[in-house]
């Protein structure tokens, strides 16, 4: 396979560039076969490429230093800041330069620059942004938590189709098992939406369609993609992150809380932390947002070095398993 | 305040009627204002009734064997079930010789018995399903967790102002925090229903409305009442339980890992366990199928004496505060 670049959008994120490009030495290091695009801040980008000592003859910068901020509406940010750093991101992709484009910046307005910019890609009714999220043994694709808040039934199809392609390449699992979220485990159950999509679905030979999954079964592993409508799969990843803090919080506190429990604490603090680890996704890359004439893979704004490397590598396994290929022959074959 | 009866179905739960006349036999002791009604099997409770020392002046029973299982289906059991415990508990709301009626039966033929055999109250559009749950600091209602999977914004309209009274007659919350779960937080965000919802919200000078609450604020208890669609409600509800389960499962697990986490574990196995319970809600009693002519109250199916015990407790404070005329006053006022 040829050389090929992924863009990176170095603003948008509460954590400042540096971290973006101590990420992207990591990356840099792990994989030979890529180089980067990054916009932003040129000066600043170049002392920390210098800092991080990265290989300058993989590095193209662009300049910019106008920035999508989280309170710019998004649609309109896209339309009217032509030389952010994000836009000048999502160009790459456009024009072919790069196969990928990786951004911390505001949700709302990468979703919109992914459809509008970088364009859908043959026979996609719909993008979905599809997060892994952690369960007890591993993860599942969370598939749609982007726009399509009113979705319809074809668009969910699609979405499961998408979501199995995903997580037979780039996570390995072997006939991924497919679930439509659900409130009972019963065809008849479920809202307008679930209960016209759930023949559909069945329909599908290739998917491994399980049925419906009810959010209790999501944190026990029972489905590798978890197809919903975006409303509902935004609810589920929120709260996830919400519950999470909470009871982190709530289990420190309680270790804090006496003489005693800061005994125990030592000595246990260690074990449940590494047990919590896998709750924290930050080494699953970023969310993808499926269905593009590329990739472009939304990072927490938070982030640290560790989500942008993995990212990075995330966008590379897509590309070089083809999956992009892969999904719009999947989406062909249901017709 | 006349004595008043409150009927509780004794079959339909997972752990027998044991528990239920456990429970029955508590709250009897707590106050003494009520009579129950019981329906099951006659032989059966008496046993009970007797090993628990329960005032028999203050019981009727109803003889039922048939039973609703969880696998019957809820308009077809509540149709040809006449003679079950269930439709006979609620035959007694409906008759006015009780004034609320508590099961841990099958949850889609007590919701379906609600409505059908009980009533709406007067100027009540759905009636609404509205388990506690439980958060940082106390307990939010999850309104709704019922059957109105695909809501209308005038529901959500009635399901606010409703929630708003319970919290503030049965939880004693004074001017209850009512916010409609959404993804983001600014008013424009959303799904068509949550959207046209909230201008409607905005408009209800009764309740203190206070816009949009993202999942992940959920545990952090920034509201009293939210407010959704049933869909979204179960869903919710169900991760809750779900999550809640696997962390501690986890930390259990963790806690057993070797010798030391063990002996850390010793220490601080009672204060962890102290510290979740509050995310348990079995003393907050059932959920309150809301809108009715009486009340109905669904308990666990895996209830024990304590959930039926605060359960009755639940229904006797809804009674005395006669929660049912001020939602009915409250709905009116809207017009």
């Amino acid at each position: 396979m040829d050389r090929y670049s992924i863009a990176i959008d170095t603003l948008g994120g509460d954590n400042g560039s540096r971290y973006m490009v101590m990420g992207i030495a990591d990356a840099m290091k792990q994989a030979n076969d890529f180089d980067v695009i990054l916009t932003g801040h040129e000066d600043e980008l170049k002392t920390y490429i210098n800092e991080f000592n990265c290989d300058k003859t993989r590095i193209t910068i662009i300049d910019s230093s106008e920035e999508i901020t989280c309170h710019d509406s998004p649609v309109e940010a896209i339309r009217s800041k032509k030389k952010s750093s994000m836009v000048l991101a999502l160009n790459e992709v456009k024009e072919g330069r790069a196969k990928a484009c990786i951004s911390s910046g505001n949700s709302g307005a990468l979703l919109a620059g992914g459809q509008f910019i970088v364009g859908r890609a043959k026979g996609v009714k719909r993008t979905p942004l599809a997060p892994l999220i952690p369960n007890k043994f591993s993860s599942s694709l969370l598939i749609d938590c982007g726009a399509n808040v009113d979705a319809k039934p074809e668009y969910l199809v699609q979405f499961a189709k998408m979501g199995s392609v995903y997580m037979e390449n780039i996570e390995g699992i072997k006939n991924p098992k497919v679930a439509i979220i659900n409130i009972g485990a019963e065809d008849e159950k479920g809202n307008e939406l679930v209960k016209e999509t759930i023949p559909l679905l069945r329909e599908c030979k290739d998917i491994n369609f399980i049925g419906s999954i009810e959010a209790r079964d999501i944190p026990e592993g029972k489905a590798d993609v978890l197809v919903c409508d975006a409303f509902v799969g935004n609810v589920i990843l929120k709260f996830y992150e919400g519950i999470g803090k909470t009871f982190i919080s709530e289990i420190s506190d309680t270790l804090k809380k006496s003489f005693f429990t800061m005994i125990g604490g030592a000595i246990v603090k260690k074990p449940l932390k590494k047990t919590f680890k896998k709750y924290m996704a930050d080494n699953k890359g970023g969310a993808p947002l499926l269905g593009l004439k590329g990739l472009v893979v939304k990072i927490h704004g938070n982030c640290k070095n560790n989500e942008v490397s993995s990212a990075i590598m995330q966008c590379r396994s897509f590309i070089i398993n083809e999956v992009n290929s892969k999904i719009v022959s999947a989406l062909e074959a249901e017709k």
